[in-house]
């Protein structure tokens, strides 16, 4: 990815990008808490969280070697990351609610849907398959972290608007590279929509459409 | 899978593929309506209902690009459908039975697990993992549904004979290829048998055999 | 794997390789048969817990054929045990418990750690990476099991060392191969160090620590 990036916005977006993996791993490593999990437990769940959709995009595209295992030190820090957490949130003096972690998650959101549809995109996928590895970038380490935690994944039931945020972005990536933009732009123009209207979604408390349905199948 | 088939029959098979397909992902639809999933939810699950068992398939066996990637008009149709099916439901003026749904599910069985032992007999993989990838093919797709919406598989623990049904076809493919039958003989055969068997289990009621355990260990 | 061992050891190592995957295939016996699943459940969880690290090892290391598919008689094998089982539990002549699993369970822990470790060192992977692909070899058939079964996996909350033995003969393995052992040595004495570590945490009831979080988030 870094190859795509010029000097003076890829320590933009390099810090995005840890900003953003953080808040997946602390959001699995909370998760793994209400859970009750061990300490192998909490590493895993948070490890799921943070590199679960990458993952599952290249596992889909069959790129290998996986970005986690080319690049160890992710591993080494996701590690370093849980170890400093349990201890702190042992001694009480730190606990991260999940306010607290919307933001960085929403950078997260933003940069990872649009990384993964240009990644997609450069492998010469067709527009609808690039934005779904975006979203499938984006959003399934929190649904594997949901299923590991035997939970119905909050993205597939909560009604606040996440995927589709990561949607829209991914559209905006496909439709500013077809109209020959500059990589760079391309990305931080498509984060930038997701990330905004995944904080206009939690301000205003925007909700996706509800159905009901009466009795069961 | 076209290029298998011959003009006269190809027709068939793609009514039946598509048939079985739109079965599977309603399945996955009446299940996320059930767990009262969110539009975002409705339309993921009924995706990996629909595509999740050939896509287990082709990363087992390494095929890329996956089926509904390298045809995604195959997920245009699907978010059609989930679009189409939540506006239908919500007027309340149509919903799919589990009832309704058994015979075109039965025709989806029958054809995938022959389609799919075929593909790993075309890799030249030996009998029984060709039986067991049409198995997959066929099955996996609930199996995933359910676990996504976080209840142990249908398939498992139902006793209602399924994928026995297509156990028993994908090793028709087998004999018939083995007999060196025309393929379109073999994959119309051995999809024939599965559906017929999982309509005459439906018909009778047929059940597995249970066994208990007492105590837990 | 047979290739790596001298004719003297591969009789010991085959031996133990069968005898672990017949615990992990056990393990899913047991816990299909609390769940009450059906035949077919019973042998897919007992499939899932026997091959599921194996394969989603490969799957990340991008291996093919998978293991269980070259040699498909391992799966003939399984099928022949899940049969043989449900027999025997419905006679009632027969259950195997936990405890009596738990020692090839330790057995088949420290070989698939340690061969695991090293297939992924063979593969020119970082120490880390090796390792944990290692554990994921040793654990994720279990942690699959648990997930195909609607259960948050054993491995990740019951806070005794488990991942956490094969993570130690993980660095032993690779330890021994950066000081130049014979590989044979190296997997013996990696194995034998998650095994050793293993039984001894059964035998005095180690624990990993645990750690407290009031209130959710």
């Amino acid at each position: 990815m870094a190859g795509l990036m010029l000097p003076t916005l890829s320590g933009v977006h390099t810090s995005i990008e840890i900003a953003g993996t953080l808040a997946f791993a602390l959001s699995g490593l909370v998760e793994a808490a209400r859970k009750k999990l061990d300490a192998v437990g909490v590493c895993v769940v948070a490890g799921v969280a943070a590199f679960g959709g990458g993952t599952l995009r290249d596992v889909l595209l069959d790129r290998r070697p996986l970005f986690w295992i080319e690049q160890s030190w992710y591993v080494w820090c996701l590690l370093m990351v849980c170890i400093t957490a349990m201890l702190l949130m042992r001694a009480k003096h730190f606990r991260p609610t999940q306010t607290s972690m919307q933001w960085p998650d929403a950078l997260g959101l933003g940069l990872f849907a649009a990384s993964g549809t240009q990644i997609a995109l450069g492998m010469q996928m067709p527009a609808l398959i690039a934005v779904l590895m975006g979203v499938i970038t984006a959003t399934f380490g929190g649904v594997l972290r949901d299923i590991v935690c035997n939970e119905i994944p909050t993205a597939f039931h909560d009604h606040h608007p996440y995927a589709v945020c990561a949607f829209v972005g991914g559209w905006v990536v496909v439709l500013l590279q077809w109209l020959g933009f500059d990589p760079d732009w391309v990305i931080t123009l498509g984060a930038a929509t997701t990330t905004l209207l995944r904080v206009a979604a939690l301000y205003w408390g925007w909700r996706l459409p509800s159905w009901k349905l009466e009795g069961d199948d």
